[in-house]
Parts: structure tokens; C-alpha cells; sequence
């Protein structure tokens, strides 16, 4: 396969864009990605988006983004895994770009969430969960991410502050960025006594409800330098995995195996462990999300990702800092656009170009990105180049 | 890129499948797919499904197919590109291949459009026209395809009676498809005196509401001979493009330049024209699609592809045979499935393996698969290895 580079990302202010339409919101994340590049016309465009039909009543994404990019006849598709759309749209942009069937490929990621009423937005996320045995039955996100806390809890004695501090850590994060929805602090106790949610899940242990997007430009590595004069970054690794779709069906709720499988896959290839990754983005749709998922990518023993967050291991300044760009929980989480938002941090970290957010040493990035509750991810490694 | 070999299709019973739930159809179809080679593990899974969300609630498609087909951590996701992203799917898991990102992958459709209920089908579909310019001001498919067929009708003097030869025609080779939904004779008369839905499309013209599925196995070519006993088929053309989604944006509705531009790509990758294919599956939503779309691909000049049809030129043993599976219009429409089913038919004409609907020195087939009123095309040439 050819070596893959990215050379541009865009990504604009995430939150409530009640100005904005679903095509508004995916162009000028497009266009901030292109102006980034001294590219004008893409070979091909893939967009994540998990449910243009039941948040907007519109599919056929690609081709009504193509449209209004002013890219006319530019082949252009829509992929979806739930919220792992972004890091599917990611993958299948590389897959274009490293076959050589297309050079220089889009991969973008879009929501628009908040143009649902009622329990409109609840109905929508609950299709990326089982919908004949888990939602039929009544289970919602909060709830089988509730449950997994719970089991977690029980078996590794994983604490209520624990879940809290993963909260404080990322809105202090996101107060750095300014295209966070919810760029500002919060205390361990405004966690711990915000309404409850799902048991031991509280308001401020979710991520919130986004509209937003995302976008980054991928070409061969040997037509890098003359498409961007930013510092080159390479894809080194990629994974993708499954598990089972139900809860039920899961042979250990507290860990994500599809993200295990998919990041040791990623691992290989990259030529690199958990110990050589110096930041990652992963995917805290929940608190005790971030909490299993860094222990199943590997970078904590089981039961130990909770004390870690707690000891501020995973912090700025720590031994590896998680969700530098404040996360899903502070900087929103427009369901098809988070797995591209996390590259987009992941290249500007890289690149030396991710302002107050910058830590130093940024050569190994890594992304971890999933749909559900857990039964699919995706996971990327980059690297300076 | 690696040259890329189909070695395995699978396509059940396509109709009303109201004992069937979504993952059934779909496993089903992948599992004769699977059947059709000496593979039993994928590694990777492509799936195109234009709207799980609208249609049955369910999203997250890829993880619950792969769930249900008892491939646990098989890395898989979900395309759309409405009525093409069956089409999509195939491209996207070519260029798995293609890059050596993975080695066996499936490239499936499905779609469950009967367990909606009112005009809920309607809705679905229309979410792949313009929600925002088109539908919101009342427009559905038949009614953009009757604009398209009364300005063709104006500008070449396309005739009533050639729109319902292309019924005519793909019923007969229907009723020699055990897998079609409708394998029936219709007659002139019939089609011309039939219901009707948007003037001058009578409910004949239309292709139906449709639960099905379809798959296709891919792999290296290097590597075909060794997963398969079937005779090898080889994937020597690729062509896609979109174009403005909205009708009353193009700029000539008479004709959809997706597919030109599409075809135009596929024909050079491959070294051929279109006087070199000597079959080709198209998308024949209407009536009127397939004799814009034999012009758009260049198998006939503007204008004549209304008197190739009513000449038989379009029949079997005719000189270009179009949908001898009976098409979209006799075969069924479950949107999603039907580029995989139009993969499926022409590795059958080419392995020399179509029983009844066999044609004679089918070397080189083509697949055209559009979404909504044209705004996305694949194009796919597919040739005996």
C-alpha cells in the first residue's frame, strides 16, 4: 500500500447551530480543511454521519455535500458506524488514497443533532445500540453505559470520584479550545451532585448533544510536500474492529474487546505499543467510558485506568495525556464528525500548531473511536512524519 | 493497487419478507456468498444500506451484521449513497483490497423497506432528493423522474409506448429469475393502462418496494484461486461521480452526467468503450432511468435510447442485452442491495453460471447504480479472469 499523509484539517466552533443547516455545518468544516492544503479540487470524499435520516430526514450525504463544496461530479460517499463514523470515514479516505484509486481524498464527519424535538435525539442514538432486544426493551445510552460502570465499580472497586475526575479533566482541557461547546470548568462536586442520569451516571458524566464537523485531507506521502507547506504527518497504524452489538451478548462488560482487537492490530502495524504513544484522543462518550477504554487500548492494567485519572496520569503534564482537545464530554460530541475532530487534534498536536493546548514531545498521536456501546471501533496511529 | 477477483455472490428470494427481520435477510445473503467460496473468516465487511434509521430504527449496521453473521471482531461498517450504496460498497471494499489492507472482504446491500407503515416508505426515500429545496416543497421520486421523462420526451421525442417496453422487456427476463420479486409477463397494454402515479409514470413504469438482500466476496486475484473453485472473475474497471442532488440544479435533466462522468473513468481504467461490454446491469428505478442511463452511458446517442428499447436492441440477443436479472423494475428495489445484486448478476453471466437467464460469450459485463434522481453513480466493468 502507498504511505498515507495527512495534510490538511478544518474543523469550525461545535455546539447548538440552530443558523445552520446539515449541509452549512459539514462546508465550512470542508473548506477550513482545504484552506489548509494548496489543494482546490478533491479526487474523492468520504463522509461519517450516523443518522442523517433520523436527525434531518436527509441521506444521500455525499452527494449532497459534494453539491454544496461546489465540487461538481467529485465521487463522494457517506459510511456509518454509529459514532465511530468519523474514524470508518477516516479509514475508507486511506483505503482510496493507499490503493491509488483515488490521490487526494476527504474524510469528513457531520451531525446535526439538535434539530429533533421531543426525545427525537434519545430515539436516534438508540438505533447504534441493538434496536429488537436492547431498545425495544427500554435501554438507552446512559443506561447501558450505566451498566458498565456498575460492573466496572463492582469488580475493580472503580469509585464515584473516579468517574467524576475523568469530567474535570477534560472541561479543563476543553477550556483551551476554543471550538469546544462547552469550554469551561467543572468541580469534582458539581459532577458528583448534577441530576442523575442513570445510575451512577449524572448529567456531567455524558457527553453532550452537538451539532458540528469535522474534515481532514489525506494524499500519498510522496505528493505531500507540494500540496501543503505544514509539517507532514504520516498514518502509521490503523485497526478496526466488532463485538457483539447487545450488552447482553458481551463476554466482559468491563472492557471494550472491540477496541482491544483493533488497537493491537494498530499497534502492529505501527511497529509500536501503548508505550510509545505520547497522547491519544479516545472515545468518553461517558466518564467511565475514557476509564475503559484506556484500559483496553492498553495503556492502563484492567481496573487501573480509574486510579490513573485520579492520579492525574492521563492529564497535561502527565504520563500520557488523554483528550487533550477536552473530549467528547466538553468539546461536544456531533456523533459523525467526533473520529475526524479526533484526528483533527491529533495532526494539530503533531504539527506543533494546537496553540494554548500544545504539550511538547508530540511525535506518536493515537485515536480511538467507537460506535455504541463499544461494538465497533476504529483506531489510528500518527506520527510525525 | 492489487488487481482485485469476486470469488464468491449470494442473493436469497427478494419480495415481502414479513418473517424476516433485518439481520435475517442480510445474514442469509452473506452466508450463500460465504458458501459460494472456500472462505469461512472475512477481514473486513462493507455494507450498503441506504436508510436503517428511517426504515426499521436500526443503524450501527455493520457491527450488528457481523454480529449476527457469527463473525466476532470482524472489522466492518455500513456505506450509503442512497439508492447506489450497494454500488458504494463494492468500491469501498475493492479498495480494501486494492491497498492490502485486507485481504477477503464482503461487499453486501440489504434493505427492509416493508415494516413501515402509511406513507412512511415514501419518506424514507425521499430522504435521498434534496430535503432541505425538494421534498420540503412536496417533490417524491416518481414525481422528479415524470420531469425527467416529460423533458425527454419533449427534447427527443421519446415515446409513451418505449417507456413501457422497458417494463415489457425486464419483466420477461424477470420471470427467469427464481429471485425476483415480481418474475412476471407485463404487456404494453398492461403498463400503458396501469395507475398513475406521477404523469407519464404509471405504477408499471416504477420499480417496487422491496425487503432483500445481497452479497459478494473480493479478494487479490493472486489470491482467488485458492478461495474459490468457481471461474474467476476479475474487477478491470471502476468509475464514480456525483452531481447537483437537487433536479432543478443540473444542468441538463435529460440526461445524468454522474454516470457519464463515472462511466467515462471505469471505461479508461479498463481500455474499454462502450461497444466492448456485452451486457450490462442499470438502474431502471423508472422506466424512464434506463433510457437516460443507456444514453448517459454511451451504449446509444442521445435521444435513441427510446427506439433501441421498443427496436429489442436492449433485449436478449439483442445487441447490447440490459438487465437480463429482470432489473430493479421485475427483480425488486430493496434500495440498499441493489448495486450488490447487479455484482452478483454479472459474476453469474460471466462465471457462465445464470441458468435459465444465461446469455451466450458474456465476457465483459457492466454495472451502473445510481442514487436518487441521479445525483451519485458507480459504475463497475467486470470482465472473466
Amino acid at each position: 500500500m502507498r504511505d498515507v499523509a495527512v495534510i490538511g484539517v478544518g474543523m469550525p466552533k461545535w455546539g447548538e447551530l440552530w443558523d445552520k443547516s446539515l449541509r452549512d455545518v459539514f462546508v465550512e468544516a470542508a473548506l477550513l480543511a482545504l484552506a489548509d492544503t494548496k489543494v482546490d479540487k478533491l479526487d474523492n470524499m468520504l463522509i461519517g454521519c450516523m443518522s442523517g435520516g433520523l436527525f434531518v430526514g436527509q441521506e444521500h450525504i455525499g452527494a449532497i455535500m459534494a453539491d454544496y463544496l461546489g465540487q461538481r461530479h467529485l465521487a463522494a460517499g457517506r459510511v456509518e458506524s454509529a459514532c465511530a463514523s468519523g474514524g470508518l470515514a477516516f479509514r475508507c479516505a486511506i483505503a482510496e488514497v493507499a490503493s491509488g484509486m483515488s490521490d487526494v481524498v476527504l474524510a469528513g464527519g457531520v451531525e446535526k443533532m439538535t434539530d429533533v424535538s421531543g426525545d427525537g435525539a434519545t430515539y436516534a442514538l438508540a438505533a447504534a445500540a441493538d434496536q429488537e432486544y436492547e431498545v425495544f426493551n427500554g435501554a438507552t445510552f446512559p443506561g447501558l453505559y450505566a451498566l458498565m460502570a456498575r460492573a466496572h465499580m463492582e469488580k475493580y472497586g472503580t469509585t464515584r470520584d473516579q468517574l467524576a475526575h475523568v469530567a474535570v479533566k477534560n472541561h479543563h482541557n476543553g477550556t483551551k479550545n476554543p471550538n469546544a461547546q462547552y469550554p469551561f470548568e467543572v468541580t469534582l462536586d458539581q459532577v458528583k451532585n448534577s441530576v442523575m442520569i442513570a445510575d451512577p451516571l449524572r448529567i456531567l458524566d455524558c457527553s453532550p448533544i452537538t451539532d458540528g464537523a469535522a474534515a481532514v485531507i489525506v494524499c500519498p506521502m510522496e505528493m505531500a510536500k507540494d500540496l501543503t507547506e505544514k509539517p507532514l504527518v504520516k498514518v502509521t497504524g490503523l485497526g478496526q474492529a466488532t463485538d457483539a452489538i447487545a450488552l447482553h451478548s458481551r463476554q466482559d462488560i468491563t472492557t471494550i474487546e472491540a477496541t482491544t482487537v483493533a488497537a493491537k492490530e494498530a499497534f502492529a502495524m505501527a511497529g509500536k505499543g501503548p508505550k510509545d504513544i505520547d497522547f491519544a484522543e479516545v472515545h468518553d462518550c461517558f466518564t467511565i467510558a475514557e476509564i475503559v477504554v484506556t484500559e483496553s487500548l492498553g495503556f492502563f492494567e484492567p481496573g487501573k485506568g480509574g486510579p490513573a485519572v485520579e492520579a492525574g496520569e492521563t492529564a497535561r503534564g502527565g504520563r500520557i495525556p488523554i483528550n487533550l482537545s477536552g473530549g467528547l464530554k466538553s468539546k461536544g460530541h456531533p456523533v459523525g464528525a467526533t473520529g475526524i475532530a479526533q484526528i483533527y487534534e491529533i495532526v494539530k498536536q503533531l504539527r506543533g500548531d494546537a496553540g494554548e493546548r500544545q504539550i511538547e514531545n508530540a511525535k506518536v498521536g493515537l485515536a480511538q473511536n467507537m460506535g455504541g456501546s463499544g461494538a465497533s471501533t476504529l483506531v489510528h496511529i500518527l506520527e510525525v512524519a
